[in-house]
């Protein structure tokens, strides 16, 4: 006896193709509006008891993983089926399935040149030196005694995206698109406290942050963005950080593209200039029609993404949905995103979710009435620096379509009359 | 050639036995006052490269799990040693070794009163019925297609903590005491938005809330707290919500004992009046020296708890150390702790992590300067109802030493000349 699902919701529009008021939300409007969009009506019989309310269930675990009927939520990479692959490429994050903004950490995004080492806390140190009045080498225990911080960051690989930075439309979804970027609670020492108490010599105006993995991931930071909101991070999202995501030490550079968040950091050198390292030269630079790079481009500028619908998470005919998806800046805290169904000729505002953090995701939430027929969904997103994500025919006019780093233009999902979605070139 | 730890530290004392001003931390002055209190001089010679530096590392995995130099921090339970336990009781949040305010889903504590069910949830139904106009009957995949809305918010058994409230002082860790609470970031649809949808009749005063365990876990919820905060849960930390606390769907009732939070919820029935279930009338109510009980005190109180330094988590000689605790409130949102040294005699203030959620764990930290001999640690909390926390003798004089429940008085930890901390009431 399932009630009949309207075509139509009788709700003010604010955006072309169906795009409703966020007001749905804010002023808890959407019961009165949308009812009986999507629940059915219940038999009048008595609930069925279900097999698994009859006996007793499982067990207590150590520590608790998913449902079994989730195992299609894990990271994917380029050649699953070889073991043998030493971890060398990128792991990626399904953005597609998740929701909130934190990342639980086995599904953080991972990107490796030279596989996961497996170190033991006890033996590994870290060390400041070069342009210090004293050098200092820290035990993890020692670091631990330091005081913390807790906050909630991104992480984007300067890579991420650059599937659509090319000259035709990527196949594909969210996660093999966009899943080089998650969000955790990282909490650490301020890198500052140590470099303070190490003692930084005034010639000193850059830092080389070193990693303890086979490839010894090494890049160059400013010094003025180390002494401001770096951490020397011990913990994600509570506990101490996953192996993948640099265990034992982590540093974090919020807003700064990936690879500069070193993993399993071993040290911390002060030197006048930027070093240029095989990571900072060969890769991770901006490539520019005229052949040119700009090197060194740190923050990771304005972007969001609609999470859902996307490819593979495919409409179900007419009528209600929530468009919903991630917003983050490099630069600062989401102001603004908008949401247009008509390809950008239209926008409406998208509800955010509170607190906003500074370079952190921000989940948006919009209401949508979808009516059947064919449409392309795109979000757009504003800083407090002012900066707006720009479209994608802005970006390829600045860049061309041969740069991959730092691809933060808007992203087209085309949706068909059967409700499934792919990504287009608008 | 390591350096010397000097004993004291050259700092404003803010509370006897060496608490320190938060302004430590709040304005950057941990460095030039505390500089050398944990750091290695380190070598001039090259640094060591370590083994796993020399070789590639472990390839990708699916879904990421912790260090295996962390398994110790894990969920523990009562008699661990018995596989044929069906996860009837409690599994244990290792609180003392965790920073932050989130909770990975895997160490969140489980409190089960008859294991964890196997739930298919294409299978699982969500049904709201009895004083409504329309029954409703809701799958998983049309709850997901609902408004969603995330917070962080906390959960803790209305039995946590009880272990202090006997006549003399517990044995044991955070995580045996204090290990029943966790802290989350929940995605769901408000339940008002279903409840509006269903059409709630003018005679339904409460609703009862059932889940679909083999124990039918039931509690009476008055109608004001379902129509106000409360979420049917999909997701716990980005991902969906893990079986051992509800999947696929799971109430939340912030700020109310945890057993109220139905894990599997099955159905909501709109009832007159509490439905007096087994779940609220054998146990969940507060024992009083005269014999009789408070029954339904939903909201838990103002409570904290220092978790560094610990029983278990142990001082290495004098010197700089950072109290670290967490704080919360089922009122709202903390807005002060005070931590002393020498046993509640004099209060320093501890710097609060921000943003500050409401009914959300909330992690504090304050700089300590232990000179190595024996203190009486404790941190007292006030929310923004301006309820303080009680001490033990408060709460021992108001409920005597019988009652088990909503045990929210504070917690004593001795530090002795080793460095040793035990639980004492004082």
């Amino acid at each position: 006896m399932a009630k009949s699902r309207p075509g139509s919701v009788d709700l003010e529009p604010v955006a072309a193709n169906g795009v409703l008021n966020r007001r749905l939300f804010l002023e808890g409007a959407f019961a009165a509006g949308a009812a009986g969009l999507v629940s059915t009506a219940a038999e009048a019989a008595p609930l069925e008891v279900p097999a698994w309310t009859k006996s007793p269930g499982a067990p207590f675990a150590a520590y608790g993983q998913p449902s079994r009927f989730e195992k299609d939520v894990v990271r994917n990479w380029a050649n699953p089926a070889n073991p043998a692959t030493f971890g060398i490429g990128t792991a990626r994050t399904p953005n597609q399935f998740l929701q909130g903004i934190i990342t639980p950490s086995g599904l953080h995004y991972d990107r490796s040149h030279a596989g996961t080492p497996d170190i033991d806390p006890d033996k590994h140190r870290v060390v400041i030196h070069g342009l210090v009045k004293q050098p200092l080498e820290f035990t993890v225990e020692a670091l631990s005694r330091y005081p913390m911080e807790s906050r909630i960051h991104f992480l984007e690989c300067g890579g991420n995206s650059g599937a659509l930075a090319g000259p035709t439309a990527a196949a594909g979804t969210v996660q093999t698109i966009h899943g080089l970027m998650s969000c955790a609670e990282w909490t650490g020492v301020r890198l500052s406290t140590l470099l303070d108490e190490a003692g930084v010599l005034p010639e000193a105006k850059w830092i080389l942050a070193e990693g303890a993995d086979g490839a010894s991931v090494s890049r160059s930071i400013p010094l003025a963005k180390a002494m401001d909101d770096c951490l020397v991070c011990l913990y994600q999202n509570g506990e101490r950080v996953r192996p993948s995501n640099g265990y034992p030490v982590r540093l974090l550079v919020p807003g700064y593209s990936g690879n500069i968040n070193t993993k399993w950091l071993r040290r911390i050198k002060l030197v006048a200039g930027p070093v240029m390292t095989k990571d900072e030269t060969s890769k991770y630079t901006i490539l520019l029609p005229d052949g040119k790079a700009w090197q060194f481009v740190f923050p990771l500028e304005v972007k969001s993404v609609i999470t859902s619908p996307s490819p593979g998470i495919n409409l179900k005919g007419p009528g209600f949905y929530e468009i919903s998806g991630l917003a983050w800046s490099g630069n600062g805290k989401i102001t603004k995103v908008e949401v247009s169904a008509d390809g950008g000729k239209s926008w409406g505002p998208a509800a955010l979710q509170e607190p906003i953090h500074t370079k952190a995701f921000t989940r948006f939430r919009a209401p949508w009435n979808w009516d059947g027929g064919e449409v392309i969904l795109q979000s757009r997103s504003t800083d407090d620096t002012g900066m707006v994500q720009p479209s994608r025919a802005q970006l390829v006019a600045e860049r061309g379509t041969r740069g991959q780093y730092h691809w933060n233009g808007i992203t087209s999902w085309k949706i068909d009359a059967k409700g499934e979605a792919t990504n287009v070139f608008v």
